[in-house]
């Protein structure tokens, strides 16, 4: 346990994960984003309630600190997730720029109550080609000036 | 080019990145998703203008399209992308098991226009315990509590 991590915030987290699965809003995942020793956010997995696939408890929480705090990155929070991050949520908690992220139960717990993601790690590690996934490169030449245009642009916002 | 894709959408879905960019709604990045030939979903890139890093082209246009089916999976679906999708995209467009994807730009060329997501691509491949971000298991036997109430619901939605 990190010097610095806060049981209250994941006895929470793991609360709204039990929660959630009662009240039927999706699956046994919940994060919670804090700054400063505030929550800034909290949120459970929503994917089957909100039809989103994307709607794990980790993204949802990143969603709402941003909103909340009317920032597109969230520098200086960490998270509390009752589990470990599946790779959309890792790369979007990169995105978002999290510093730290304490998680409960690790993704062999994860697999062991159904929700296995190392397929999805072994698909990310593997060259385009060999992935399950089929996908095909067209109009490279094209597409180019979407890029174009961006570099072209003035007063553009960075992030 | 796959005998099956139609280049008219990704004319489209570069015409909706650049104008984007034009509009300052975000990046220069769209995506399309096609179902039997019919388009049921196109978005742009609103990261900056929404306050959300999760709102790339990819993850909006399956939220969108998501909404529109009905559903929070895309069997049978196809998308065209502006440019290859980042590690997040990437796990979204699996989570939403959509079978092909179609992109434009390369991961190369959109670093050369300044989105380089080859480091996340490499912190994905590390062990935990190597990655950049800070990753602290806390209280995993308590955390288990999440998936044993999923476990022992009853009527829950599998997704």
């Amino acid at each position: 346990m990190s010097a610095s991590a806060n049981p209250e915030f994941m006895q929470r987290a793991i609360r709204l994960a039990c929660e959630n699965v009662r009240s039927g809003n999706g699956g046994p995942f919940a994060a919670l984003i804090v700054k400063d020793g505030v929550v800034v956010a909290e949120a459970a997995n929503s994917v089957t309630s909100t039809n989103d696939p994307t709607a794990h408890g980790e993204v949802n929480a990143i969603r709402q600190a941003c909103k909340t705090l009317g920032t597109f990155t969230l520098q200086g929070c960490e998270m509390y997730s009752s589990c470990e991050p599946c790779p959309m949520c890792l790369a979007a908690i990169y995105w978002a720029r999290i510093e730290t992220v304490y998680f409960g139960c690790d993704c062999e717990d994860a697999a062991r109550a159904g929700f296995d993601d190392s397929f999805l790690y072994k698909e990310l590690r593997l060259p385009r080609s060999e992935r399950m996934l089929k996908t095909v490169q067209l109009m490279p030449t094209e597409a180019w000036e979407s890029f174009q245009t961006w570099i072209d642009a003035e007063n553009k916002v960075d992030y």
